[in-house]
């Protein structure tokens, strides 16, 4: 059987553009959280580049940062990824099958590699794509990672807050990642070094909530669906924010639900890993 | 209700000890596996220190490392900890114990911590005591955690095998933590040290099981029965070594079952972390 990774979705609250021409050095600051609906995620190696394909919910997909994962590791694979997340909707889809392509990979091929050189490929893989600048280290981090230095390792470095919370999320369509963060970031990075270092303050849920309700305001990225659902859940009682980078809103417990909103919910959890056989 | 914390059992494979005057920056390097059969703990905030009390498996314990976390969160607490591990065998009981504690009390006092500052809290504790010098890291960490760098956050720094395999364990009795560590230990730590050496070289599980066995023969820990059930588990063509410090045996997959023995069977799993209420 091949090894099965299972990546977490990643919704990052707020964050700042740390660019670089090496990309395991590229990367972003920023908070989010790990949730148990994510990315199951399993790469069979074939003999030639052109038997590589990659699979997203049965459906033949181009995904440039698993391409770039199956380059740096110098190998060619049919991806299969499954996924119950919503597409290009800021919950790390891509990320979670550039990491899961790592580590389903590496196995099957008994690559030797450790968990800080898969997050590093997948991470530098997933920035030379365009499609994200943080949700690798996240992802393979779990929990409520708070990315202090940006980039994989050996050059980022994250914390956490320990709190474990239950989700829940409502998607009103996409926003294109790239043409976000390969815009002019630079009101958008104030705000997020901001939101940061109101978070490093107090290091707790509810100000990471509020950080990234003001960050979304600040960077002006808030749609009006989105705009309306978080003031229905403050006036409900809840604390939502909105995911960076999609028209979804997040809510802690079931602030949605509450607020009359037909909304999924999961668990903060764990990061990535191999599925024991 | 109580929030409560579950940490995995670690199992050290070899380390090399590094003494520093401060708690947080000693500890060890060295390798070993977070597995799924852990410690559950829960942290009431009592009144006052003579309320005090620490609780193991339904038994008043004195646990200094338990003590020392209440005394860095200046918090008084009654700490009810439950496992099916064996108890002062080497799987980090009492580390397991520090490290829930920490997650437990911050979340109920809403603390206000982050991850990495609860991990080291729990270190220092636990390094004082004298109980261990890489279990909580290694619990924090989950997985197949490898101690590049003594000392908790930010001093140490760990990297990870992924592989996530079925683990099997057998305990004929205790060593004593605190003579191993607080001896004569230049012949273990050098052992130590070459060992990690040899797998950062060729970082996979295989090469883990072998130093780890190779760590426990050089460091002339093993004992009659350790080191007969070590050899049967080969005979049967498996992989297995000591735990650090106990007269433990581990395996990989059911190797010690097919070699006879009746053995306790578990998975290699996440890190610590707060269960969801």
């Amino acid at each position: 059987m091949t090894p099965r990774a299972f990546v977490p979705g990643h919704v990052t609250g707020f964050f700042s553009v740390h660019p670089d021409d090496d990309p395991v050095v590229a990367g972003s600051r920023g908070a989010g959280l790990a949730l148990s609906d994510g990315v199951t995620v399993t790469a069979d190696p074939v003999a030639s580049a052109d038997q590589r394909a990659v699979e997203l919910n049965g459906e033949t997909v181009e995904m440039p940062a698993v391409t770039g994962v199956l380059n740096r590791l110098d190998a060619h694979a049919r991806v299969v990824a499954d996924t119950d997340l919503p597409l290009s909707a800021g919950f790390g889809v891509s990320g979670a099958c550039a990491l899961g392509t790592a580590l389903s990979l590496d196995a099957a091929t008994a690559g030797g590699h450790t968990e800080r050189e898969l997050v590093a490929i997948a991470h530098a893989s997933e920035v030379e794509a365009g499609t994200g600048l943080g949700d690798v280290v996240g992802q393979a981090r779990g929990g409520l990672p708070v990315r202090l230095e940006p980039g994989a390792p050996p050059h980022g470095y994250l914390d956490g807050l320990p709190a474990r919370p239950a989700v829940e999320y409502v998607t009103f369509g996409g926003l294109d990642t790239a043409a976000v963060i390969g815009g002019d970031t630079e009101t958008l990075s104030r705000a997020g070094e901001e939101a940061l270092a109101t978070l490093r303050e107090t290091p707790t849920v509810e100000t990471f909530m509020r950080a990234a309700r003001r960050f979304s305001r600040e960077a002006s990225l808030q749609t009006d669906e989105v705009r309306t659902a978080i003031e229905a859940v403050e006036a409900a009682g809840g604390e939502a924010a909105m995911a960076m980078l999609g028209q979804t809103v997040f809510a802690l417990d079931d602030g949605l639900s509450r607020a009359g909103y037909d909304a999924r919910s999961c668990r903060v959890t764990d990061g990535a890993a191999l599925v024991g056989e």
